[in-house]
């Protein structure tokens, strides 16, 4: 091997957050790597950039020692600005988590998690995003090994063009864990609801709330697997046309609307 | 035509906008139209959503009429607490814009305009996002008055499951409209830059900014059909999976990184 992989850690849970530590320390062991994310908790963010208001970035230290750059800002900002200043060099590859939570189904659409690693394939560079799927105390430990392990082999591989790879890593003891499955995203979405209340002036607000509608049952959905025990491996690719419709729409008479 | 189709308006530039005025006033003309929109400017929002704070929705007016709700949060809120509290009945569809300023290639995944219509397709809506493709002083009427027949066309035909319609209307008098191509979404990029700046006291702050790296020359690209007059339509689609990798992924050996 020659001059190490430069791997560029970033996450949505904020640069604080005990995943992206373990994943970090556990990526040092086989590479040359540069931690840049949020300065605080960015949940549900999307593929949000900051356009309208400056960004800053300061030294975070932990231990005593510089673990990386915090970032005011959302995870996709932390990303360009690791990539486009902070690092000397383009890294070979992106790593974003470990989420404290799952990422799968329509969530892979709100999460800032897997929206890091999209501004990463974005910019031309491998990228994986790491979830772990429990919102209790957890620990992180075996899937920042997996993480690690599975950064050297797409190394080795490569991904397509704008694809990334979103896992999620049952909340299981390691030898609970039945195996690796590579998985497409479930269909499942949520079910909104609104709670309603009244603030101390007796205005009106909502807290948006919801349970997910679980629909997917096939066992190679995201969903079922880590239901399952295993870990999912979900290739995701944003290339957005419907190529379908477009040869459809050709007979919809679209010429007679101008 | 039995009960007149409902529509739920939003976009991301704010409710106060000129552009979704001339969308939702148009659209009145055939419509039972439910204004529900940001109380201000949300630009590359992204697909974000609002968990951690209370969302707030006010009544609008413009002319001493209701023109609508202003929600304090992002597209994908507006759209969820439209459909899910403020109107009575699920929308037959959604549309967002118009957008002040296109929304081609890479940009589908920053907008917030977009955003709204993804957020109305997940709720299993046929959604349209409509932009107008100058950042200068604009006129909407035309692109209204498009937009609002091609609402009419796709309450007719319907969209397949996880597909919007993204429609990019070019800044040119009426007449100088070549016509409408169904286009698929291009595959420029932003060329990011830093600038970096001193606060007053001295510390280093930065501006995102950078130019589109336009490489899209095929004239069935979202970019060059604008460039040549005509009015882009693209369906795009959210069904992630890149179904190719999952297949050749079997055969990475990941079994092996347990």
């Amino acid at each position: 091997m020659g001059s190490p992989l430069r791997i560029l850690v970033s996450n949505d849970d904020g640069i604080d957050a005990p995943g992206i530590y373990a994943l970090a320390m556990e990526l040092k062991k086989v590479a040359d790597v540069t931690v840049v994310a949020p300065d605080k908790q960015q949940s549900a963010v999307g593929h949000a950039i900051t356009m309208n208001y400056p960004l800053r970035a300061v030294p975070f230290h932990k231990n005593n020692e510089l673990f990386g750059y915090a970032v005011e800002g959302t995870p996709a900002d932390a990303v360009k600005l690791g990539v486009g200043f902070l690092m000397k060099e383009k890294p070979d590859m992106v790593l974003s988590g470990i989420n404290h939570g799952s990422n799968t189904a329509i969530n892979i659409i709100y999460s800032g998690t897997v929206s890091a690693a999209t501004e990463g394939t974005i910019l031309g560079i491998p990228s994986i995003a790491v979830s772990l799927t429990t919102y209790q105390e957890a620990d992180f430990s075996y899937a920042a090994k997996f993480a690690a392990r599975l950064a050297l082999l797409v190394a080795e591989r490569g991904l397509p063009e704008r694809t990334l790879l979103n896992v999620n890593v049952p909340a299981l003891p390691e030898d609970q864990i039945r195996g690796i499955q590579v998985t497409r995203q479930g269909r499942s979405t949520w079910a909104d609801t609104f709670d309603v209340r009244r603030d101390p002036a007796n205005r009106e607000y909502f807290w948006l709330s919801g349970r997910m509608n679980v629909i997917d049952t096939e066992p190679d959905t995201d969903q079922v697997a880590i239901r399952n025990g295993y870990i999912s491996v979900t290739p995701v690719h944003y290339d957005l046309p419907d190529r379908g419709l477009v040869a459809r729409m050709q007979g919809w008479g679209l010429a007679s609307l101008k």
